[in-house]
């Protein structure tokens, strides 16, 4: 599989896009809100640029797209009114794969800066946006250029499936039935990709830039804990069934496997510490139900099925992966039957997605 | 209409898309090089920036997208390994109106970027892409950022249909007919639109940065001469002849109206000048055949027919206007027609379409 030209969200604004079905990772953004405010001010208030380049890696399209850096550029217009300086003009950078609908993004620009002129007021400075295609696991940015980076739940993704994986039968992540190689296997992708991730932006950084990431991963050790992997453990058990029952090859089951690491904060720390770019100004870990619903009020009925919340999450996220892999023609049984193992389970155990949050300046 | 919603070229790689008819705009880029290279190799040898950001306005989607920056950022290469010197970084940003189809452009950037690395070899510096969306009629990037802006077949559209048309009627654009007001209410919009382009990127560019535009335009002083006007009074005919038969409403002609102005090059002088901005380098005039494969060899039957080439050619371009105003359903009849009347005319008269170019330096 090639990750870098199948990897990406579901594009459109339709019932399985992932402009609607992004409700968790908006709430992993404002849940995260207080730690990338921090950053920025301290950046803001060390240097005071003209002119502040902002970066948002992994963007995706939908309301999360510029929700992001929507609330980095008011904390800095806010500042700048308080110390009485000019507004610095803005240039975000959104950033994804490819395959990410761009489009749906653009033709949304409009509008949503003309909300934001609105609430900053016209002394402002304006708001230039720019689309950049690629992988984060290369350079994006000419040298020097960029104040800010932010990147939320999109560095645990790969930048390939790792190689040896042979062994994971019936497995399609770290399971805890996956032999040690395989562990071994996600563990030195995952280390060769986050430590090329902050070389390259360290080189695009201006010294004391900033960087606030946040990546789905674990509290745990133990890289095969339920934490990180339990949400693609049931997604195998609808796929294993679905073999079972002759709908699917247990070849093509066997030779699946996701192109993600879910890291522990230790393991966070180690590559940056290692890689040497960056000093560490804060480091933390959080949780957020699966059911990003949960504690809604005035929910309609669909919206009250927990498990139909969770598997139209995770298929904006997982589709076209799947699709890539198994065909279009199984991948809405698959997700009826992961919607239901989603929700026997969230009717018996706490659920929750871990979030690994770093903020780094350059040294 | 709102121009800035809803102009745009044909979008996707499909039959009718701008991708695959925009073999006359490739000619006239081509027929344009040697002044893009003389005012590239100008601002180099002047200043030989580490890092070049090159700006391509109107960019579109389809092979001519690419086509202008790669051979920019190739005559740079060859001339920095002349003079020995390191490589400098190269940032292109594409700009279009949000409604274009960056998708396309960005699916196709990997491929891309492999063939321009293999023949610029290794040593040279990384390229790196953005999309830009927005109109140029205002602030896209920001102040001093900008080395090299090229625009080709695009300045001739205006920000919006100019006000005071309503005695253009059975017409699409100036014509013979058109009263002296309507020729007025375009010269007038054609004025405010360009010198706001001109001011927006004298703030944008460097000093001693450099725009080449080339703009369809005309030779003759009267604006509605048939060089600029003739192509939009064919598919007024059509569009009329339909009215005959009913299957338009003549009001819904009346109120259509193309948000564009064909300049001569003394119009674009007298511009230039007023605004103050940039002094003038080369001016020029050059002129490309309507039927874009007139002189190709080895042509499949279909494309032997010029009719056929330059009504699909206007298709990609014209398409989303039509549809925006009259509706999906006439437009496959529209263009079928048109091609008919064009067909006629060019078996009876020389047809052209007149190029104004301007090299242009930023004072």
């Amino acid at each position: 599989m090639e990750v870098g030209q199948v990897l990406h969200m579901n594009g459109g604004v339709g019932d399985s896009s992932y402009a609607n079905n992004s409700l968790v990772q908006q709430k992993v953004i404002t849940m995260t809100k207080p730690i990338t405010e921090d950053a920025i001010t301290k950046l803001y208030k060390s240097s005071c640029p003209v002119a502040i380049a902002i970066a948002d890696l992994g963007c995706s399209s939908g309301p999360n797209t510029l929700f992001a850096v929507s609330e980095l550029i008011k904390v800095v217009d806010s500042l700048r009114r308080k110390m009485k300086r000019k507004s610095p003009e803005y240039q975000v950078f959104l950033n994804d794969l490819p395959g990410n609908d761009f489009n749906t993004i653009f033709r949304s620009l409009s509008v949503f800066q003309t909300n934001l002129r609105n609430q900053l007021g016209t002394d402002s400075g304006p708001c230039f946006f720019t689309g950049v295609p690629g992988s984060f696991y290369g350079r994006l940015f000419r040298k020097n250029s960029l104040h800010f980076v932010h990147s939320s739940y999109s560095l645990q993704w790969l930048s390939q499936v790792p190689e040896g994986l042979e062994n994971n039968k019936g497995n399609i992540y770290m399971a805890s039935s996956s032999p040690p190689d395989v562990l071994r296997a996600y563990y030195k992708q995952f280390q060769q990709d986050f430590s090329l991730f902050l070389k390259c932006r360290s080189e695009e950084l201006v010294d004391g830039g900033r960087m606030v990431l946040t990546v789905l991963g674990r509290r745990s050790d133990d890289p095969s804990s339920k934490e990180g992997c339990y949400i693609w453990e049931l997604l195998a058990m609808a796929l294993n069934d679905m073999v079972l029952e002759g709908m699917i090859e247990e070849e093509k089951l066997n030779t699946f496997n996701i192109p993600q690491y879910t890291p522990s904060q230790v393991e966070v720390k180690y590559e940056v510490l290692k890689e040497g770019s960056f000093s560490i100004d804060r480091l933390e870990v959080t949780e957020v139900n699966w059911n990003a619903y949960q504690n809604e009020t005035d929910l309609s009925d669909a919206f009250k099925d927990g498990g139909y919340n969770v598997a139209k999450c995770m298929r904006a996220v997982v589709e076209p992966l799947i699709v890539s892999h198994f065909g279009e023609d199984i991948v809405d049984q698959v997700f009826q039957r992961y919607r239901e193992i989603i929700a026997d389970r969230m009717s018996k155990e706490k659920t929750e997605f871990v979030n690994v949050i770093v903020s780094l300046i350059k040294v």
